[in-house]
């Protein structure tokens, strides 16, 4: 139908569809038992409240919450978020907040205000995939540096930036996932986070620090943020309600210095205008109602719960003999297994689909997909039988495959 | 607080906080009549079944609608979607169509996969503001067109094309909005039209077609879309229910080739992941119900009665002998006034606001804000009394300012 050649932008020949959502649709067929996606529980969603609010929004506020609102976001919402944030050690004004749809938005705004193409930003190795997409649509040079179980090792960092140095380039900032990493499962530990803040002081980098997951804790005890640590303004902190509260209505918000979400607010204007006012009126209310840390306690209770049958189903099934390790999380929604360095998760994708049972090939989530020998495997979603029997097929089909 | 040199990208340096927005701020004043925003008529906003279809969502669906959902939007949406097009002679498939947050962000994704720093895209004189920032974000170089009662001149446009072809450039797109437009209240001929498909055919130049007040004509009789016209896939469309629904759910949709869309879906994919699923559900129902056209004829009944008081009062108190013209809508929820070339409408602003009445200055709408002679006038948003009094106020200034 198209009489003439498309003539895109560099950006977008730059991107690709997102691996893991090609491969959800492969996942979906009703008897794979799947480990693949990143949803949070169903059983976690407060439907019971939310319709009681959504007819109290539309009765007192309805002539606002479906008008349109202002680009930094509704200021009662804003005034919630101030006050949660403060539970958490992080003292800001309205001023230092913007709210967002959701935390990708978060990540696309930043890469808008900060990268230009070709420009340096540091990732973890390996990290969020859909940080790689927001930070490659603005032709980024991304530039990984290795986790182990206490989050991004920083000798290997210090070793970049030193590389970096010398080559008389340095990057727009240092982009990490501290809270029950997104597909790693490992969590900064406190030591590594006054070192990343002391780099990024000494060496005037910014930290973007993306932390979905950082309330749904369920082991072990609280690590002060990198944003309450900070004293010079080095961090932005990107949040979201998708997994704590519930996704469909794609809300997060941004914290950072004046100066910076004043920027991001700009940008996002030309963006979108404004995020939806009908839900921000709907999650200020069930902020304002205490609801919020009773549904987390709820679901924290449940992702508990899935991943300690996850462990001890991976305990009791994984060849461990044969050098299969995973991450144990104390919290979030994911772990990651690898296999010994040889074998290609990609290739053995098909015979876990085979076998009715799937996840996501580890090479999403590093730059340029180098590393094969790693999944992600996700515990939030499924059930606690699908649990039982999925990682059980999983696990033998791996002690097969693997010599 | 922040000890180091922000080093922005080059993209938001480009950009500006939205004069629009900040001037609204001012208006705000309750003494203060205002014209100058371009928020729909909230007696349109259909509350009391929205209730309903609340309830029966989070009850039905809610599991679902509160969940993550595809990056091309709910499927059901898109449905009543592709249905809502056939009635207006638009035949397209699902593949056809990306649900979007409202249509700022299909101008924002056809900049993001059009638009390299440089490249040149041809709009109106004057246009959408935010049409300027989406492409300005890209870092585009705009070209404009006059355009007069009927719409874009399509002389002007040959002569801008023929002039860009002498120094071996072509734009990208063409970018019109052809049904009562935003801010200058006119609709572009069927005869334009017409011309415009067939420049766009023969130099093979993309159309952007931004329609968010279509239905809402209240004089006249229907124009095609360009949309409608085209055989060669040469015309992308952006829609949003903003205008004819409610704006605080932020949902619009863009139409288009298949390989167009697919772009704007992997676009979108790194910006924000999805639209959220609670609010397509709750529009789905909507229109399901067969909702959407009582209610945009509704809305329709008030602007037009707006519409005729404005120009009734225009009529009366505007001193025509002096020069000052106004365009006469047959849709939409803008006019159009212009003043003799000498007069500067930014400075003349200040004096409105000081006989506490508002518009937007003109100088807003034009690439490089080159014209000063002109503002916007909404009539959705104030109430009958607020016109009758308003335009009064606003005409009386005006004829003691112009000699």
């Amino acid at each position: 139908m198209i009489q003439y050649d498309l003539d895109f932008s560099k950006n977008i020949k730059a991107m690709k569809r997102s691996v893991i959502r090609e491969l959800l649709k492969v996942t979906q067929s009703p008897d794979i038992i799947s480990f693949a996606g990143g949803l949070p529980s169903p059983e976690s969603f407060p439907i019971v409240p939310l319709k009681e609010i959504a007819i109290e929004v539309l009765e007192k506020n309805g002539t606002k919450a479906l008008q349109y609102g202002a680009t930094e976001g509704l200021p009662s919402l804003a005034d919630e978020l101030v006050k949660l944030m403060a539970t958490d050690n992080v003292k800001i004004g309205k001023e230092n907040l913007a709210i967002t749809i959701a935390s990708q938005q978060g990540l696309d705004l930043v890469g808008k205000i900060f990268l230009n193409p070709n420009d340096i930003a540091i990732v973890e190795s390996p990290t969020y995939v859909g940080a790689l997409s927001a930070f490659n649509s603005y032709r980024a040079k991304l530039i990984d540096v290795e986790l182990d179980d206490d989050g991004m090792r920083m000798d290997k960092l210090k070793k970049t930036l030193a590389d970096l140095k010398k080559k008389g380039k340095r990057p727009k900032f240092i982009y990490v996932i501290p809270d029950f990493h997104n597909p790693a499962g490992v969590t900064l530990s406190l030591e590594r986070r006054k070192q990343l803040i002391e780099i990024a002081r000494k060496e005037k980098i910014m930290i973007i620090e993306d932390s979905p997951y950082r309330m749904v804790r369920f082991r072990g005890k609280n690590i002060p943020s990198l944003y309450s640590m900070d004293r010079d303004g080095l961090v932005v902190s990107l949040f979201t309600f998708s997994k704590i509260f519930v996704p469909g209505f794609r809300l997060g918000w941004a914290i950072g210095p004046k100066e910076i979400i004043d920027k991001m607010i700009i940008a996002k204007q030309a963006t979108d205008l404004c995020t939806p006012e009908f839900t921000q009126y709907m999650a200020a209310s069930f902020l304002k109602k205490g609801l919020l840390i009773p549904t987390v306690k709820h679901t924290v209770s449940i992702y508990k719960e899935k991943n300690e049958l996850m462990l001890e189903m991976l305990e009791k099934y994984m060849p461990k003999a044969k050098g299969v390790k995973w991450t144990k999380p104390d919290g979030g929604l994911f772990l990651w297994v690898t296999l010994p360095e040889k074998y290609d998760c990609d290739k053995l994708f098909q015979k876990a689909i085979d076998n009715k049972v799937a996840y996501v090939v580890g090479s999403a989530f590093y730059v340029g997909g180098k590393k094969k020998n790693s999944f992600r495997m996700n515990f939030s979603y499924p059930s606690m039988e699908q649990i039982r029997v999925g990682v059980k097929r999983l696990a033998e089909m791996i002690d097969e495959e693997i010599k």
